[in-house]
Formats: C-alpha cells, sequence, structure tokens
C-alpha cells in the first residue's frame, strides 16, 4: 500500500497572481522519488478558519500533509497558531526554537517580531532552517513549511528523514511529432493491457512545431518497457519518428 | 459584493511533478485585473470520483469555477463526462462541436477519437478555441478549458466575455532590503490602521542579498497610497532605501 500525500500552499500572494508558485511542483517531484503517492495541492487564502479546517481535513485524509507559508514574523504569519488550533493544542514559546534565534539575531536584536517565530504548537518537532535559523515544525503527519523556494527546499532537507518511502515510481516516455489525436485509439488499446500503469497524453506546441508525449508510469520496469515499446510500434507504423527517454 | 471564483486543475502530470502548472497563475492575473476574488486553487488527480464531487462542491460554493485540463481525444480525457456527471445530465455529440471539428479536420481525418472531442455535456455553450479547434464549454458557472497552456489562454478570451467584472483591485509594492522582522511591528500598526486593505509581507532572497517586499491591496486608491506612504517612512526611519511601485 503506498503512503499519499496532499500539499497545502497558504497565501494570498498566490491567489492574487503575484507570485507563481513552484513548491508544489518541487514538492511533487520528491514525493515521486520517494514512491508517495500526492492526491492532491490546494491554494487558501490567509484566512484562519480555512487553514485551520483544510489542516483539519487533510490530516485525515491524507499519510502526510505539507504545508507551505505563513510562518514569519508579520502580522500576515498565521499558520502556527490555526495549525495549533486545528490539533487542539496550545501554541507556546519552544524552548529549543528560542536558543536558535537568539544564537542566530544575538539577544540586542530578538525582537517581539522575531520571537514570534518561536511560538510552536505545543508537542511539535522542528524542522531544520539552515538558511533564515526560524524553524519550521511538524505535528502529527503535518510538515508546517516556510513558504520562500529557498528556504521550503532546504527544511525539506530534513522533512525526508521523516518520511517512510515506498516503492519509486518509474516513468517512461514517448515523444513524437503526431498530433494527439492519431494515436488516441491505440493508446486506448494498450492502456486496457496495462492496467496497472497509468498511460497520459500530453500535447505540446513549441516553437510553431506540434506532437504528443506519453508518459506510461508505474512500480514494474519491464511491464513498462513493454508498454513503451507498444506505443513506440504504433508511433512507427504511422511513419512519424519517436523518442524515447 | 464582490464575485467569487475557485480553479480546478485536472491532471495527474501536475501531481506527479512532470508539469509544473503555469495556468492557474495566468487565471489569478486575469481575474485580479477584473476585480473577481479567487478563492481557492485545486489540482485534483484524473479521477472520476473526486472531479465530479469537486465540479459539485465549487460550483455551489463560488460564483465561478475555472477548469483547465481533460478534454482531449485521449483514454485519460475524462473531463467532459464527469463535468455531465456532476450536473446529471447527458453526455452527447454537439451538432455545433461536430461542424467545427468537421470543418478542421476534413471528413476523411475525423475518426472516433476526434469525434470524442464533440461530445459535450447537454445545455452547455461552447468556448471558442481558435488554436486547434475542439472547443471547451461552459455549463452554468462552470467553465471548462483545455490544459495545454496555449489554448486555455486563446479560450480565456472568450471565457472573459461571461464574466461580470468588479471592483479592479489595486496593489502598490513598497520594496526595501531590510530583513522581514525588522518591520514587522510598525507593519501590523499599519495594517490595524487600514482594515479594509491587505497588507502582505514577502521576505525574498536573490543573488545572495535578502530583502522585503510589502503588498498593498484594496479597491481605494487613495487609501493604498497613503497606507504605502507610511510604510515608505518607517523604512527610511530605519535607515534603508526604498523602492515603490
Amino acid at each position: 500500500m503506498t503512503q499519499t500525500a496532499a500539499i497545502l500552499i497558504i497565501g494570498n500572494e498566490i491567489l492574487s497572481g503575484r507570485t507563481q508558485d513552484t513548491n508544489a511542483n518541487f514538492i511533487a517531484l520528491q514525493l515521486e522519488e520517494l514512491g508517495i503517492t500526492l492526491k492532491e495541492i490546494r491554494v487558501i487564502p490567509d484566512i484562519h478558519e480555512t487553514i485551520i479546517a483544510t489542516a483539519q481535513q487533510f490530516h485525515k485524509g491524507y499519510d502526510y500533509v505539507f504545508t507551505t507559508g505563513g510562518i514569519g514574523p508579520t502580522h500576515d504569519d498565521i499558520t502556527a497558531e490555526c495549525i495549533a488550533k486545528a490539533f487542539a493544542v496550545k501554541l507556546e514559546q519552544n524552548a529549543r526554537a528560542y536558543e536558535i534565534l537568539l544564537a542566530h539575531y544575538g539577544a540586542e536584536n530578538l525582537t517581539d517580531a522575531r520571537l514570534k517565530m518561536a511560538q510552536i504548537p505545543v508537542g511539535a518537532a522542528l524542522i531544520h532552517n539552515p538558511v533564515s535559523a526560524a524553524p519550521g515544525f511538524k505535528i502529527e503527519n503535518v510538515f508546517v513549511m516556510a513558504g520562500v523556494p529557498k528556504i521550503m527546499q532546504a527544511m525539506w532537507e530534513h522533512v525526508k528523514t521523516f518520511l517512510a518511502a515506498g516503492e519509486p515510481i518509474i516513468s517512461v516516455t514517448v515523444s513524437c511529432g503526431l498530433p494527439e489525436s492519431a494515436m488516441a485509439e491505440q493508446l486506448g488499446v494498450i492502456q486496457e493491457r496495462y492496467p496497472a500503469l497509468s498511460i497520459g497524453s500530453y500535447p505540446y506546441f513549441r516553437m510553431g512545431a506540434g506532437g504528443v508525449s506519453f508518459v506510461i508510469r508505474g512500480t514494474d520496469k519491464a511491464a513498462i518497457d513493454k508498454a513503451a515499446q507498444e506505443i513506440v510500434a504504433a508511433v512507427q507504423k504511422m511513419g512519424s519518428a519517436v523518442s524515447l527517454f
């Protein structure tokens, strides 16, 4: 049984379009490598009730939950207090987080705003932040990380030590210059022959030229290679060049 | 009362990390210009029950729902049949969609796979696709678009003619090289003074240098400018250069 996961992106700046989120894609690729199935990505605004309700729903619905955003020092950073409420625990100054911030800023610069970043839900384990010191945290199956990609990615190094890897998902891509629809029928037949694999069809348009990539995914390398060869043969039969990678 | 919206991205390729979604960001920016409030972005897999349930929930929960992905000719394109089920209507060959595909492909090349793209829920209005002919559709408040960004963006030109624009949201950004936490307290005070505005704080790290952008959003230009000037003054008081745009 493979483990499931969901990503919760917390941030008005994504919903306003100001920022293009890249954290979800980073985490998705990492989970793929670990053989953990990502079931959902959700982007929600900085609203207390929405964060609390979604965190509770995800906590119950998935094996792992990864949140990004809202753990900084300013008034719009409300993730820690919301996660505490979601788990019905208190938010308190974490002694270890305090030490970390003290070492980083020094006593004279450890302002109230910065101290806010030591407020962690009771019972949570800290997530190491080698970039800007202020830690993330993990409470049960929920991992709370920063929104700045560079910090989030640094935190991920620690997060992944908590995760139970599954069977790695293998993926093979067959690309050709045919229109997607030309291959649709044969592709459906091949998919039926390999019900344990997931075969996706993704048309593309680049520099005026079009084509399609067929992506075969699963955990059985031999079956994937066989299905890929059947697709390659079907493409070649239609007189098109084909690449496999 | 401003209109609300949600985006539903349908596609295993986003969840596997193979593809970085950019459609949500495109739509988010368009909605911002139109003064429509984007409340949620959700990425879900190509699973019938998930698509049906989410479409129903979004249909009831938001004024506008925008979906992307899953309307092509292959076996993994299941969005149209799922949306039909979500609205408890039949999926049938749409006469106008048939004409469009016939004109585009010609009778001899209009295969069964391509004809699948003329299958539209009963009662839906077509969305024009000037790139690759196969139309999207609109049923009640749900707009169903292609996943390929170039096609989705072309469809958007038609989609936006259906939308009731609200008061445009104005956004002003104040950036400086201070650490985010240095300004946290003053920023909280300014936010309290302007409860109708949303003031966000977004630290950044570029080329080794760090800083923070404060983004003031709302519909009242005069109030936004006043709040921005207060933030500028607070930054300058701390001895930092500041830029406003």
